[in-house]
C-alpha cells in the first residue's frame, strides 16, 4: 500500500471500482470500501447509489474522507450503490472526468465507473461522433455509454455486451441501473475485479481489502469476458467473448494492491515476500542488513532476509503525517538535508553493508536518491535489490508507467544504471523468478517484456501521454 | 441586490452569464465580473476559457470567491472566457448542473453557458434521445449542445441557428470555441444579455454592472432573437428567428438586477424609483414615515417618500455579515426574539405611522413577519405598499417563483391578504403604473396577468418544481 | 454599519463586548450579541461562559460566525457569558489578545473583555513587573487582572474598585466570576454600555442594537464611573469615582454603532439624518442629486436631501458579496477600472452635479478615489459635504484614527484638501453644528478639537501606533 | 511511530520540544522539526522566534502541517526559535494550553515551552498566587515563568536555576529570549532531550529524528539536571542540582519515540528489537507466524522472529488514510465488520498459530479486539506477546497512561488477563528482560514496579486526570 499522491515515483494505478446490491446504508459501507482502496486513486472519488426508483450521485476531487460526510453520504439513499476512487494525473484533468458518472436517459438513468483502460478510445469517439454524440470528459468510461445507447439491441443486458465487443484493452466496469448493479471485466482479465457476500447482498471490488474491510466474504473472482448482473432474483452470469484469457497485471502483486488484498486466489503479502525469496536466491550478496523502501517494498524484504539468513532491519523510516496540504521543503531546505517522506535510520544503517530492497525502478531518481541518502547516513556499501524485471516499455491498460522516454531500463543497460545510482551493485528479479514467485499465474508482462494481449491502436512512444482511467 | 441565498422571500432569479473576447488575464476578468452578479445565483460557479489552441475550465458549488483563486485561475489561460453563477434549487441538484459545460468533439471541443429556461425541453430530451443522446445533467444546455451536433449544417454558426430554432422558451447563451464566442438571446428577448467594449476586445453580460465593474464601456443590447458572434474578425450579427419582440422580464427591474445595472437603457434604481412615485400617487396614505425592505426595496421607498412628502427613514436594517455558514437561530431562539438578516429600528419606528414598502409579495410570510416586528418595536399603523402588482401565476422562464399553489395572490384576494399579514392597509403597484414607471417598455408580466409569450408546453400547476437554469 | 474590515479608510473602531447573566443557552445568545456587534471588530472573538460551578471559554481569530459553530457552542455551559469582538490592528498582534480572557486563580477563575483603551497602561505595567507579573499579552485588560490580584482587599467588588481608580483613559470591563457578572465604565464614560433585561436575566452590551436582535428590553446606559455588580440577589451600583462627567465619543455617533443602536438615548441613524440636515443648512450648494457613501453615510445624505429639497438618490453602490477570503485585484486589474467595494452608478450621476456626503475624512485616499470615479462616471460636478469636523488629532481612547501623521486635516487646510481630493467644493460640519445634530450631549470631541478629558501619559505623534483594545 | 491520535489504545505521549540557533529560516526548520515529532501529539503546536530585536509567535491547535503554512511562517522572522507540538487531552482543554508561551516583560520578553510534567505544581500555584500571581492556563510551563519572575536573582541563568531548585517532577524546558536560548532537563532525566549542530548554529530536540529531518548533526544528549545556554558567544553549560541521576522513561524506548530516534545513545528500534528477541528468549512457543501490531510493535517482532526462527508475517495492516476528519463508523457499522485502523490480513493469518506481538497492555480492549479480530479471520491460535512488563502503576511525569483504575495489570492477574483477551497463551517481558534490552540504562520503570524516583504529592489514584504537558 504506498500513497502514490507524495511519493515521487513515476508508477501510477489508475483507479478502483466498488459495488454493493441489497444492503442497507449502502453508502456508507461503499465509503468504507472506497476508503480501504484509497491507495488506487486519490485524485477524485464518488458514489451513486439507487433506492429502486431514483439514482443519487455525489462526487468531487479530493480523498474519500474529504470528499464524503455524514451529510453528503445520508443524501445518497438506497441499498445499491457504485463508487470510485481516482487517480490524480498531473495534468489534473479535474472533476469532468471524476467518476461514477450519472446519465440521464427516459429509458432509465444509469450509473457508472471503470478501472483500466480502452486502448481503440479515440476510433470509438470518432465512431460515435459523427453519429451523433457529444463528449463532456476524456473519459473512455462515457464511450462505454454512448456505445449502449447508440445500440440497437433493447434488452440492456444485451446491450451492455454487445456494446463490451467494441472495446479493446483492459477494464473493470460497474454498471448501476435503478434495479440492477452490472460487473465485468475485459476477455483478458487484466484488470482485477471479485465479488462477495454481505448479509443477503452482495459486494463487487477492485481489491478483496475491501471486502475485508466491510465484513463481507469474498466468493469468487469474476472472470476474463465475464458480465455479472445482479438483481432482485440474484446472480446471473454470463460472457460477452470466447476466446478469453486470463492476463492478470503483474503490476498489481508488485506495487498497487494492498498487501492484504487476495488476486486470483494469491496474496500479495505473499507474493513478495515469494519474489523477495527468489530475488534471494537469484542475486546473492555479502552484507550485513536487509532494508526495505517502505512501505511497498516491506514484504519483498522480509521474504530477502529470510532466504538470505541476513537480518531484516527498520533502516528507513516513511512519515506518516506527510499529506497533501504539505508545505514541501524549498530547494534551499533540501540543500540543507530536509527530508520529507522517506528517512533513513542513521544508528541502523552506519558502518552497515546494507541490501536495500525495491519493488521496482521506473525512472531512476528515486533510487539514486535512496542510496544516497544511506551512503550520508554512513552505508558502507549498498547493494540494490529489485523484485521485479527492469520495465522497458510504458503500460496501455491504465497504469502510468511514465512515458516510453522517461523509463530508465527502456534506455539504459544494468551496469550504467547501477553506476548512475550509485549503487555497489544493482540486480533485477528475472522474468522467470518472478512467474514463479506467482506460482506461474496468468499474467501480464507487457511492461517487461513488450508482450501485449490487444492491439495497440497507437505506437509505445505515445502511451501515458494523457490521464485516463 | 438582494442576497437571495438568505432571504426568506421565494423569488429567485437563475443565473448569471459573462462572456470577454480578445483581453489578456480572461479569466480573472471574468472572476470579477461573475462576481458583480454573484446576486443571481450562488449555488455554483464556472468559468471556460480558450487561449485560441485549448479550452480550459473549473467550475463547483459554491460562491465566486469561493471557488476560484489565484492558483486555479492561473491555470483557466487565455484571452477569451465565458463564466456563469448559478441559482441554489432546493433541490440541490448539485455539481452536475453547475456551468459552463465543456463539451469534448473532434470537431472541436466547445464551452457552453445559459440563463434562462426552455420550456419544450422535455420533448427535445426525447427526440434526441430517440437519436442516441445521452445526458449527463438535467440542464436546459446540454440540450442546446447536442442539438448543435446532431444537426445537420456543418458550419458552425448555421448549426447554431438551426438548433435555437428548436428552442421554445427563454435564453441568453453563451458559448466558446477555441476561437469564437458566439452570444445569443431568445426571439422574446425575455432574459438580458448586453455587449460593451475594453481595451480592443469585448465583454458581454447579463447585467451592465459587470461591465461597469471592469471598467468595460456599454456598446447595446443584444436584440431578441440576435446572435453575436465575435472572431478575430470583429462582431457579426445575424438572427435566427424573424417574428422577434420585446419582452424582458418585468421582474429583473422589480427585483433581480443590481441597482446600478440598465435594462434596455432604463436603469434599474431610477426604475424601481419611479415605481415608488408612481405607488405613492396610485395609493397615498397619511402616516409619519416611509420605510423600505433593504435591499431591493429601497429605491422603490425612496421614490415614495420624495412623491409623498412623506420622510424617508431607516427604519429596518440588514444584517451585513450573515452568510451561508451562518448558524440559523434555532425554534427557541427565534421565539426569545432573536433576529439574523432584517432587524427593525425601534427608536425610529416606534410610535410612528410606517409606510413599508416592498417590492413583492410571493408567499406572504416574510411580510407577515415584518409587520409583526415592526407592530413589536412599537410601530403603531403599517401601510404596506407593493411596488408591483400580484404575483398571480407562476413563471416558466427561469425566475423560481414558488409554485402556483404557493402564490398567495394566485389564491387570495386583496381585503384577505391585508388581514393575513397583519397590515393596517395593502396595495399593489397596477400594470398600468408599472408600465408606465418602466417607460412602457416591451414587458414580460406573465406573473401578473398569465399573458405568456410562449407556448408553454405544460400546465401552471407544474412550474419551478425543477430547477433548472 | 460599516465594514471596516474591507473598507479602504483608516477609521476603525476597537472592539465590543456583550454580557448575559441568568438565561438558558447564555453561548448562543452572546454568539447572536456578539454577531450584530461584528462591525465593531472582525480580528477575532470570544465567549466565556459560567454553569455557576466552571468556566468554560473558546476564542479564535477571525469573525463570530466563523470561529463559533454548533459544536464549540454547546460546550459553552452555563447561563451566564460574556463575550468580545475585536478590531484587526495592521500589527496582526494575534491569538494572544483575542477576547474574552480567561484567568485560573485558587480564589476563583474569572473572564475579562474590554473596549476602550488605557492611557497609562505603560506606567501599570512596569508597576505590576516589579512586583513581580508577567504578561501574555500587550492588552490592556491583562493589567487591570492583575491589579485586582496584586490589590489588598479581600472582598472581589472592593478589588475591582480598587483596581479602577488606578486606570485612566477609557473602558467598558465585563467580569464574569463563576457566580457574578460585574460592568463598568470609566469615570468619562468614554465608551458606550448599555444595560437591559430578558426574561428573568440581565443582558450587557456596548451596543443597544445587540439587546434588540435577541429580544431584550433595554433598560438604562451603564452611568460613567459606574460599576454594575449582577448576581443572584439581582443588581447592585456602586461608584468607583466620584468626580464623573459625560464625554461619549462622537465617532460612536458619527461612524462607528450601528443605525439601529440608541446612545445615551438618541438613535444613531436620527443623529446622522441630524447631522445631515444641519449640513444641508451650514454649507448649501446647487446642484441635481444628493449621494451618500454607503453605508456609513447614507443616513447623513438622506438629511442633507429632505433638509435641501435636493433629491436622492442611489449614486453608488457596495458589492454585498466580498470578504476576506476574496481576491484583491492586482494593479494591472485596477489599471484597468476594476473595481471592488464601491461602485458609482454611470446612469445615475452621469452628467449631474453631485452632492456627495461622507461622513469623515481621514487620509483623505478614499475621498480622492470616490470623486475619480465619479466624474470618471460622467458627473459634471462632485461637491463633497462631510457630515463631521475635520479630524486634527489622534484618538487615545480606543479607535484607530491613524497615526497623527496621516491626519490629513491635521497637515492640510480645507482648500489644500479639496484641491487634493479633486472636488469642486468641500465642507465640513462645524463643531457647533455637531453638539447640536446630537443634542447638545456630553460628548467626547478630542479629535476634532484636542481637548482631550482625560492625561495623555504619551505624546499626540505616539498614538495609534499599537494595536490595543 | 505511532498516531497516538487514532489509535485506541490508552498511552499517550505528552508533548515534544524543538529549538535552533543561529540558522538562517529557524521558524521553517523548526516546522520540519516539529514535523517529525508529530507522533508526540497532535493537539495544536506553536513556534516562538526571534530575531534578536523582537519575539514573534503562532500557535494554534491542530497539526504542524495544519496550523503553519507559508503566510504565517514567514512572518516569524530571525534565526533563532523554539516550538512544540502538544498531545491531545480528552477534556480539550483548548488553545490556552498551546505552547510556547510568549510571555511579555519590561526587562525583556521571552518564550516558554515545555515536555513533561510538574508534581508539585498545585503547591507551587497556590505559592505564586498568595504573591499576586495569576495564571492563564492550566499549564505547568506558566508556573516557571512566574518563578522565574518572582525570584530575586537579577542575573537571568540564576533566577531560571535558582527556579528550576522549585520543580519535581519530569521536564525539559526550552526557553528563548531576544538573543539567547536556554535549555534544560530536570535532575532525573525523565524527559529526553538532545543537542545537535548545523551548520554554525545548534539545534535542541526532545529526539533526534528532528535532527536527522533537517540535517542536523548529533552533538549529544543534555544530562540530567543540566541547564544549557546558547548564545552569541556559544554554549555555557551549568547544573542546578546536585543530586543527579540517570531515570529516563523506558516507555521512550517501547513506545514513544520514533524508531530512528537515538536515546541516550541506543537506537529505538535497536531497542525495541532486543526487546523482541529477550522475549522470545523469555516465552517461547510453538507456532507457525510471528505478527507484530502496527507500527510501534514491527521492531520488536522482527527480533522475536529472528531469535525464535519462526517466519515474521505482516498479518495485520494498518490503514494510512485515515485522519482526524474521518467518519468513524457507526456501532451498525462495526457490528457488520466495518475495520478502520487495523485489518489483519485473512490469507495470512488463516489456519495459522499466531504469535502477536504488543508493545504494551494498558486497558486490555485493544488487545481483546485484535485477538477476536485474527481468530475471525481464521486464526488456529493466537499467542501473545507484549514485549514490556505488565502496567501497574500510573505515570506522573508526562505520559497519559490512563488513571489508575483503567490500568487492567493494576487490577487483574495474567491469567485472568489472558483469559479477558480470549488469547491462547499470554506473556509480558520481564523487567530484567527488559533492563536487558536496554542495555542496562539508567531507567523510569516506575510505571511497571512503582519506584518512583521523585516524591509524587498526589495519589495513584489522582495520576492522569488532568491533561497537562
Amino acid at each position: 500500500m504506498v500513497n502514490t499522491q507524495f511519493d515521487d515515483r513515476s508508477l501510477h494505478e489508475e483507479c478502483g471500482v466498488f459495488g454493493i446490491y441489497n444492503v442497507q446504508e449502502a453508502a456508507q459501507l461503499s465509503f468504507y470500501g472506497l476508503h480501504s482502496m484509497q491507495h488506487r486513486g486519490q485524485e477524485g472519488t464518488g458514489i451513486v447509489t439507487s433506492d429502486s426508483e431514483n439514482l443519487y450521485g455525489h462526487k468531487n476531487e479530493g480523498q474519500v474522507r474529504y470528499v464524503f460526510n455524514d451529510a453528503n453520504l445520508s443524501k445518497l439513499k438506497g441499498d445499491k450503490a457504485i463508487g470510485h476512487v481516482r487517480y490524480a494525473t498531473q495534468g489534473g484533468s479535474g472533476l469532468m472526468n471524476v467518476q461514477p458518472f450519472l446519465f440521464k436517459h427516459s429509458t432509465g438513468d444509469f450509473g457508472l465507473c471503470h478501472n483500466g483502460n480502452i486502448v481503440n478510445s479515440s476510433q470509438l469517439r470518432e465512431f460515435l461522433e459523427s453519429k451523433g454524440s457529444i463528449f463532456q470528459s476524456t473519459s473512455d468510461t462515457e464511450i462505454f455509454a454512448h456505445l449502449i445507447k447508440q445500440g440497437r439491441q433493447t434488452n440492456f443486458l444485451d446491450a451492455i455486451k454487445e456494446s463490451l465487443l467494441y472495446l479493446e484493452g483492459a477494464f473493470a466496469f460497474l454498471l448501476l441501473t435503478k434495479d440492477t448493479l452490472y460487473a465485468m471485466r475485459d476477455k483478458n482479465g487484466l484488470r482485477p475485479l471479485s465479488i462477495g457476500q454481505l448479509d443477503n447482498g452482495y459486494v463487487v471490488s477492485s481489491e478483496t481489502c475491501a471486502l475485508d474491510m466491510i465484513g463481507a466474504t469474498f466468493t469468487r473472482d469474476i472472470l476474463p469476458g465475464e458480465v455479472v448482473m445482479i438483481n432482485q432474483e440474484g446472480i446471473h452470469s454470463s460472457f460477452y467473448a470466447k476466446d478469453v484469457q486470463h492476463r492478470m497485471c503483474a503490476m498489481e502483486y508488485i506495487y498497487f494492491s494492498r498487501p492484504d488484498s487476495d488476486i486470483t486466489g494469491l496474496n500479495v503479502h505473499t507474493a513478495r515476500k515469494q519474489c523477495g525469496r527468489m530475488l534471494a536466491q537469484e542475486a546473492p550478496v555479502e552484507a550485513d542488513i536487509v532494508v526495505g523502501v517502505p512501505d511497498s517494498s516491506l514484504s519483498a524484504a522480509y521474504g530477502y532476509a529470510e532466504e538470505s539468513g541476513i537480518p531484516y532491519e527498520m533502516g528507513m523510516i516513511k512519515n506518516r503525517y506527510s499529506g497533501r496540504t504539505f508545505i514541501e521543503p524549498t530547494q534551499a531546505m533540501r540543500e540543507k538535508g530536509v527530508k520529507m517522506k522517506l528517512s533513513p535510520v542513521r544508528s541502523v544503517v552506519s558502518g552497515k553493508r546494507v541490501i536495500l530492497i525495491d519493488d521496482s525502478i521506473v525512472r531512476g531518481t528515486t533510487s539514486a536518491n535512496l542510496v544516497a541518502m544511506l551512503k550520508q547516513m554512513g552505508a558502507l556499501e549498498v547493494h540494490m535489490r529489485i523484485a521485479s524485471p527492469p520495465i522497458i516499455a510504458p503500460c496501455f491498460y491504465g497504469v502510468d508507467t511514465s512515458t516510453y522516454d522517461e523509463l530508465i531500463s527502456a534506455n539504459m543497460g544494468l551496469d550504467e544504471l547501477c553506476e548512475k545510482i550509485g549503487a555497489d551493485s544493482l540486480y533485477f528479479l528475472s522474468e522467470a523468478g518472478l512467474q514463479k514467485a506467482l506460482n506461474n499465474k496468468g499474467l501480464c508482462m507487457a511492461c517487461f517484456n513488450k508482450n501485449y494481449p490487444t492491439e495497440l491502436y497507437s505506437k509505445l512512444e505515445e502511451a501515458n501521454k494523457d490521464g485516463k482511467c
